[in-house]
C-alpha cells in the first residue's frame, strides 16, 4: 500500500477509475454465512454501501460483481442496485475477472478492485487501483494501493466510492445535486 | 452541532418538539439489509428504540417513520408500536417529511428529525431538532444539532427520546409512573 | 451496587438464591428484535447463556422466563433448556413476578432477579439478588446488586450463573462431574 | 497455555497434526443461536474459516466437527466443505473424540481439538494441540496450547488453520499455488 492514503500516486490510481469490480462475501457483507438446514438463507449487506455504489454509477463509473459462490441472494442484491453485471461460481476469479474486463471494454489499468482473501489477489494484483477492507486477510492487504478504515459488511465500499469520486472530483456536485433538489425537483 | 449536548440553545430546540420523525435503515436498524434469494427478509431492530418511542408518545409527542425504501417490514414494527404514520418509498425525503408535516399540521421548528445519511440532510436542514447517530456519515453529523452516542440501531432513538422528555421536564415524571405502579395500578 | 463485586453482602444475597427469574430481550439476548413482514422471525440467544442456565439447574437453582413481550419463540428456547415456567405478555412484571414466586413458592429473599429496562426496576427492587447486563439503562444499574461484564445476550446470564454458583461453593464440583465423567459414566 | 505462541514445543504439536476436530457453537459461529417458533432456524458461519478447512485438506490434514448440539445447519455447512466426518448430538464429546479417533485411525497425539466450553474440557486435555478462541470460557483457556486472537465465528478456525499449515512449512506453497494459477492452470 502507497504509505498515504491521498498519495499523489494513490490519487492518479483513483482518477482513472472507470469500474469497480467487488468481492461480494467478506466485502459487501462481514463475512458472516448465514446457513439454514438447506443451505443459505439470506447474507447482510449494508445500506451505506448502496448508497455508496449508486454514487458511482450517477458519476458514470460502472459497478460489477464477482464471486467465488454462488446464490440467489447475490442476484437479489443486484437488481436491487440496478446491477447488471454479476459473475458468480468463479472459483478462478482471474478468468471472471478478465471476462469482465472484456465485456466492459474496460482497460485493468481503468478497473478498481476490492476484495479480502486469497481467491482475490490475482484480481488485487492486476487491477489499477487494489482495494481491500480493514479486516482483511494479511497477503490482500499486502497486495492493495488503498485499505479502508472500515471492515467488510460495514461501510468499505461506500468509503471507496467516496475516495474515488473525491479524487475524480465529482464528491461535491454529486452531494450538491443530492441535497439541493436537482435530482428530484 | 452545538458544542456542548446540554447548550441552552440546544435544549431550547428539545423543548420545543411535538413530533419527531425518524429515517428507518441505519437510525432503527444498524444498517444491516438482510436479504434473501427473494429480496428483504428481516430488519433488526432494538428493543430499547422501542421503549423510547412508548415514552415519547406517552408524553403526548408524535412519532412518525420516513424511509426511501419500501418494506412490509417497516409496517410490521410501526404496527407494534402503534405508530400511524408511516410514510415508505420516499426518494426525496423532503416531500415524504413536507407531508408529514401538513398531515400533523406540526411546524418544522417544533419538529425534531433523525436520520443518518445523505437522503436525509434536506430533513436535518429544515427541522427544529436536526439529530443523527454516533456512525452516521459526515455530512449528516455536520448537519445536525445532537449526535447519539449510541451508533444506529443500537439505543439512539432511545437517547434522544430520554434527551428530550429530560429538557421538557417529562423524564422523571415517566419513570416514576413506569416504576411506582400509577400506570399499571 | 456494592462497591466491590466480591463483597460479603453481595456473597451473602448470592448464597440465598433459589430461584433465578430472567427478562429474556435484552439480557438472553443483545436487544435486536429481527422482524419479518409478519411480525418477529427470530430471536438470538447465547450458547454460553444457556450452559450457565443448565448449570444453576444441575446445582438445584430453579430458573424462570419473564417477559413483557410475547413470542413462541422465548417458549422454543424454554423447551431447549428444559425450563417450565415462562411467563410472557407481563405489561406489568411486578404482577408475573409476584405470581412467579407464589408459583414456586420462593421467598424474593431468596429470588435473584436479572433485567435491563424500565419494566424491571420493581422485580430489581424487590429480588433479594438484583443484577443487570453491562449494557443495562442507568435506572437499571443503579437498581442492582450486580452488573455483569458483558452485555445482553453476550453471556451476561452464563455470568451471573457462575457468580451464584461460586458463592454457593457448587461451581467446583460442577466443574469436576462434568469434566471428569461422573455425569456420563 | 505455552507463554509464546510460536514456542519450539507449540510448533512441534502443530507439526504432528493429521488431524483437526472443531466444536460447532461458539468456534465455527460466534455462539449466538437463532432461534424461530419452530427451533433453529439458522447458524452464522465465517466465510474465511471455511477458505482455512479447505487449505487444511489440500494440505492433507482431515477435518471432523463434533458437537452437542444436533442441527441439519451444520450438515448443510459440512456439505459445503466437503466434510465427511461429523458428529452430533454427542453430549458427551470424549466418546464422540474416541469414535473420530477410531474411524480415522488418528492418534491423539495427531489431533488437533478446537472448543470453547465446558463440554469441551475432555477433548482439549486429550488432544495434541489444544487450541480455543478468543472469547472462550476461563477453564477451556487454562487447558488449551494455542488462543486465537479471533473470537469464535471471526476466523478462529482460519487462524488455527495458517498457523497449523506455517508450522508444517505447507503455507507459502499454498498461497504460491492459490495466486499462481497451478490450481486453475
Amino acid at each position: 500500500m502507497d504509505s498515504r492514503r491521498d498519495s499523489e500516486a494513490l490519487l492518479q490510481r483513483a482518477r482513472r477509475v472507470a469500474l469497480l469490480v467487488s468481492d461480494v462475501d467478506g466485502v459487501l457483507t462481514d463475512g458472516r454465512l448465514y446457513l439454514g438446514a438447506q443451505g443459505e438463507l439470506m447474507k447482510a449487506f449494508d445500506v451505506r454501501d448502496g448508497h455508496g455504489i449508486k454514487l458511482l454509477r450517477e458519476a458514470g463509473i460502472e459497478v460489477a460483481l464477482l464471486t467465488a459462490r454462488r446464490s440467489e441472494i447475490v442476484d437479489a442484491r443486484a437488481r436491487e442496485l440496478g446491477l447488471a453485471r454479476v459473475l458468480q461460481g468463479q472459483s478462478d476469479k482471474r478468468a471472471g475477472f478478465a471476462q469482465l474486463l472484456a465485456d466492459t471494454g474496460v482497460a485493468a489499468e481503468h478497473c478498481a478492485y476490492i476484495g479480502d482473501d486469497w481467491p482475490d489477489l490475482p484480481c488485487l494484483r492486476a487491477a489499477g487501483l487494489a482495494a481491500t477492507v480493514a479486516d482483511a486477510c494479511a497477503e490482500a492487504k499486502a497486495a492493495a494501493h488503498w485499505i479502508a478504515l472500515a471492515p467488510g459488511g460495514r461501510g468499505a465500499v461506500r468509503e471507496l466510492a467516496e475516495f474515488i469520486l473525491r479524487a475524480q472530483g465529482r464528491f461535491d456536485e454529486l452531494l450538491r445535486r443530492h441535497t439541493e433538489g436537482v435530482l428530484h425537483a
